[in-house]
């Protein structure tokens, strides 16, 4: 199964897992002003719930991440995204813990995005979807708490656009939130971030086969472009070294250069099959409309510049991470975080990892990130008997 | 004037400035084995040539750049791109050398590439234009001296893939060079930079005005293509600093977000502008070409795995120059060529200048830079007693 030649709407009503509608059908109030819904949310849970509702772990995916941490994704068949974190014994131990993944408002595996039908009309909403914000994502969540009837949860964690709407989190429901772990995330999207973004953006938007983003109407799907945009995407995740390191300057499947364009080198071959991928299993509109919630973020603007004010008397126990060589959440972000909650007196640990492998850490095997995580969800579950 | 809506190779012949056909119309061997020609080179001059004829300088472009280094851009009417560096009383004193800096072979000022036509055939190369290497592009030149009669110049110069070329130079025609300065240039194409190399040619590709490389037949042109592919290398050009500085999270005309997909950022409106101005004066398969041939250039693979071997008893003075903020050719790349030139036991000066403008610097007001070159250049040509 992937996305490629089917409406993927239809794929979306049939993916495994619970999904429920928001707020008994009534529509959402969205940060723009604008009114969508009723909102459907697509989640995952792994681990029970226990008598006192007091060990949930909220976890928030990134950009191009979903409800599928754990587990054979629907689509591609792969391993959880993350697996090494979740699981039976793992820093995030579902033996322990009652773990909740949902897909994000405005993405494509269940959630309500711009490839789902608009309950009015029928039609699926393409472009005609509203903007939509980080804060919203983090109200869809809320609320989808509140029918599950969590009031708190003892962890909100997630890496990078993760990591943003952890920090949402805090600002707006702090008073829900035991503690928090915003992994390789920053507090506003950076100038750098917002141009590649954007050449994403203009990427999917040149491919004739986007139809102003009315493909799905037509059976159409721009994946040369979403492809573009997701090898660009891809070299951000990584680190020049962790590159250099994976394949210098190694020609593919052949002895000489071919004077010619091929994929002579290996990573090119690899970029390539990173694109031909990932238009497999996700959709166009909701890149686009994912990376202009991120684009969009600025918690400092929001709490009039000064971040300390979104954490003013705050409970929530922080820890933050970040990664050396990642050059598209530099660990100056997260220090900038961290001055603010020190300057609210909050309770914050922070840790820079040291790593070569760029952003794209916080998915792979890194054993300090995974002893940190463990170690401080394990003393926070043990202040609350868990 | 733009090229675009114009066959690209009608402009050509028409643009201001000498072209000669190099071998008296014989065609060159180039590195692959192919056979291309006869090749037609454009240039421009500044300066006289003394009697002793020992007061030549070669500038050899960057990727995008052209034989306009000095002057109003034919094209675009805008200052040429090395005005700073070049002219009467500049670092490059044009008052006491002559300098001479010719379109690279594989461009789309003039000089033989894809657009042009095949002498044999008339029709326009397109994709059937064999693919050529920085080898192949100081070969052009070199021949070009041989034509001028400038049996040695006093120094070769250049940023970038112009650096690449410098380095290109002495390791093959080490007698013809009196003095080398290579700027934020390498010794090889990083694997992350081919990786972005590889993102640009697929974007082009992808654009269905692109038609397999014979867009010329029919009066197209990917536009959309060409301008993602040059949105995406500009902010490799930049620095995050810089960008920071520059545009920060700064909206355009507007006082609050729009909730929209248009240019909201200034940062998103500048990089449109850099990709829609660019495909006015650039042809697409000239891109693919050059980017081809800098991911191509290993000269550490050419001399068996050893740098110092390229400069064997070289008799050249080095001048290298690299920048503190660059993150395409980083220091560390200028500095693995020094090692191997004092391995060698070259005259070597190596400078790293402090800015905060990343790779373009080499083309920005960077009064360092400017007296760094003028000062060594003065050296060198004192010694020439010019």
């Amino acid at each position: 199964m992937t996305l490629a030649g089917r409406a993927v709407h239809e794929i979306q009503e049939s993916l495994p897992g619970p999904r429920v509608v928001l707020g008994h059908g009534a529509p959402m109030t969205l940060e723009s002003g604008a009114v969508l819904g009723p909102v459907t949310v697509a989640y995952r849970t792994w681990g029970a719930l226990n008598d006192a509702r007091s060990n949930a772990i909220l976890i928030c995916h990134a950009l191009t991440g979903d409800q599928y941490a754990v587990g054979a994704h629907p689509i591609t068949g792969k391993p959880g995204w993350w697996e090494l974190m979740v699981g039976p014994g793992k820093p995030i131990d579902t033996d322990r813990f009652h773990v909740i993944c949902p897909n994000c408002l405005g993405g494509c595996m269940g959630t309500t995005g711009p490839a789902a039908a608009d309950p009015e009309t029928g039609d699926l909403y393409g472009m005609s979807f509203p903007v939509i914000t980080i804060r919203d994502m983090v109200e869809v969540q809320a609320r989808l708490l509140d029918q599950l009837g969590i009031e708190k949860v003892m962890c909100v964690i997630g890496g990078s656009m993760g990591g943003m709407q952890v920090l949402e989190w805090v600002a707006r429901h702090g008073d829900r939130v035991v503690s928090a772990v915003p992994i390789a995330g920053a507090a506003r999207h950076s100038a750098q971030n917002i141009a590649f973004h954007e050449v994403s953006r203009q990427a999917i938007m040149a491919d004739p086969d986007w139809r102003g983003g009315f493909y799905y109407r037509e059976g159409k799907r721009p994946e040369s472009g979403l492809s573009v945009a997701r090898m660009a995407a891809h070299i951000t995740y990584l680190s020049e070294p962790a590159l250099w390191r994976k394949f210098g300057r190694s020609l593919q499947d052949r002895y000489a250069k071919s004077f010619g364009f091929g994929a002579d080198f290996q990573v090119e071959s690899y970029l390539r099959h990173q694109g031909a991928s990932f238009v497999e299993r996700f959709d166009a509109n909701a890149y686009l409309y994912i990376t202009r919630a991120m684009d969009y973020f600025d918690l400092v603007a929001e709490f009039d510049g000064d971040l300390a004010n979104a954490w003013k008397d705050t409970g929530t126990r922080f820890l933050l991470v970040s990664f050396t060589s990642d050059w598209l959440f530099p660990t100056s972000e997260s220090k900038e975080v961290v001055r603010s909650l020190n300057r609210a007196g909050a309770n914050v640990s922070f840790v820079e990892i040291e790593s070569d492998k760029g952003h794209d850490a916080f998915l792979l095997d890194e054993p300090d990130l995974f002893a940190t995580t463990g170690g401080f969800l394990d003393s926070v579950a043990r202040e609350l008997e868990i």
